[in-house]
């Protein structure tokens, strides 16, 4: 049920998180059943850390729907395995070559490099049984969204441009064209279909979604940039500086520190602005905005 | 539109191989297009090479249920993009480290591990992408059920299990449960997935073409263990013999080579006694599991 709209923040996204949690648990294959190694890797990858912003912004769409969160948990599920499966991927030798994700070793440090490449396509798949199992009210359209924002178009073509562009100069364009797909498409998948299901969203809503969710994310991306450089491994539990240690072009590099800030500034604000109309209603997706951008990890 | 009945195998297989062909390169993202690498990567990994089995299946279940070919288009679509995806990931240097496939350098070799990772990541959202905007009755469920033939409980889950199996002694039931889940199952969605394009399939002619897809899926396996052994790189397009050299446990290191022979006769066998009763209109997928037994490639 969708809980009373005068609990404050705190309580409010540690129930979504609870649930959310205890969802994906439930969707993921038990860690005692063939193959094993598989499905643990696949448990460990998903389960037991990870802020679980994607679930959060579905669910807070979902509210100003008026979406049953339990009809949300699915797209929120299908979203956090789409992301868990990418971060798999991402740290592997080939790619980011990282060691430490979410204060623990990454998968295939735990599990091995041909485990955690195939946890991560497994992962894939889940996320889109989720999803076409789910009650939403056309779960085909919603894997076709989701489909779009993971693939070429999306997710993995913005992993494509994020690797050619190591050690080149990004112009500030073409940097946040690669943020929108590597990270901005996934969260536009997760505002747009959480708001999917409760009441259909007319076209000024889709507008106004798509806005919110653009400037959340791109936020998202520019403060992480921040924190890559001000935050510690402790706080952030990854590697901190690796963008830069890796020639990576970030919204640090390309714009200087306090200008970035400044730019986290402006997008919390076009964030709160597309949502404006909506009042009280779109106050869970405007408080998630400010917490996207003061966050310290 | 349906090809006459009477045309020969010849005709109707190559007529739908220049569909796929078609459909696959409409499917795909312009090489020209940004970001160019992935692009051409996927489409190195589709184009250019491969029976299309899987593709074939498709249509050749579909002509039992009167399928427009043009429907069934999304699903041979479909399931050759999970198929090639599958490929490139299993020939990365953490799997199983091949250089040739279908007699060109593997993806990761001409492009670059991380390209070929991401390139196998965006085939799969593609093969997605494409069921979820196809015009078939029911995008969702067909959704679910490529997704769960591709996932844990599927091929991912199969090739988890081949990897454990290295230098192990499987039994017969094991090697066929790895088999099922690794190759079957995609087999079973192509089967499955291009019956459901033309009139609704009662419930006795999904037990059939379950039965018929299982049969089929399994001979394949049987028929590329064969070959393994007696085939040479330059009719495979591939690395003879890798299986053994790698220790994994196959049909003929488990049965010997003259009962893997027996063994694939017995599943046409089982393969043509699924569809008896459907007579011409099975004609299609009898005489493809004809060509999956018969095979020199």
């Amino acid at each position: 049920m969708a809980m009373n709209p005068e609990v404050d923040w705190q309580t409010w996204s540690r129930s979504r998180q609870e649930q959310v949690e205890a969802a994906l648990e439930q969707a993921l294959p038990a860690g005692t059943q063939s193959p094993e190694s598989l499905h643990a890797a696949m448990r460990y990858a998903v389960l037991g850390g990870g802020k679980r912003v994607r679930p959060l912004l579905a669910y807070a769409s979902g509210e100003l729907t008026g979406a049953d969160p339990r009809i949300v948990d699915a797209v929120a599920v299908a979203v956090e395995l789409m992301h868990a499966y990418s971060l798999v991927h991402d740290d592997l030798p080939c790619m980011d070559d990282d060691a430490l994700r979410r204060g623990k070793p990454t998968c295939h440090v735990a599990f091995g490099e041909a485990t955690a490449l195939l946890a991560g396509d497994a992962l894939q798949s889940l996320a889109f049984s989720v999803l076409a199992h789910s009650k939403l009210r056309n779960a085909g359209e919603a894997c076709a969204l989701l489909a779009d924002m993971a693939g070429a178009g999306g997710m993995a073509g913005g992993q494509a441009i994020d690797l050619a562009a190591v050690g080149a100069a990004l112009s500030l364009p073409d940097l946040e064209r690669m943020h929108r797909m590597k990270t901005g498409a996934l969260i536009r998948a997760a505002v747009l279909l959480g708001a999917t299901c409760g009441s259909e969203p007319d076209a000024s809503l889709r507008d106004a979604l798509d806005a919110y969710a653009r400037a959340a994310g791109l936020a998202f991306q520019v403060v992480d940039d921040i924190l890559d450089v001000e935050g510690s491994a402790a706080s952030l539990g990854k590697t901190a500086g690796k963008d830069a240690a890796h020639g990576k072009p970030t919204f640090v590099s390309v714009l200087g520190l306090e200008a970035a800030k400044s730019r986290a500034e402006e997008l919390r604000a076009e964030a709160h602005a597309a949502l404006a109309r909506y009042g009280r209603s779109g106050r869970r997706l405007t408080e998630l905005a400010d917490r996207i951008v003061d966050r310290h990890s």
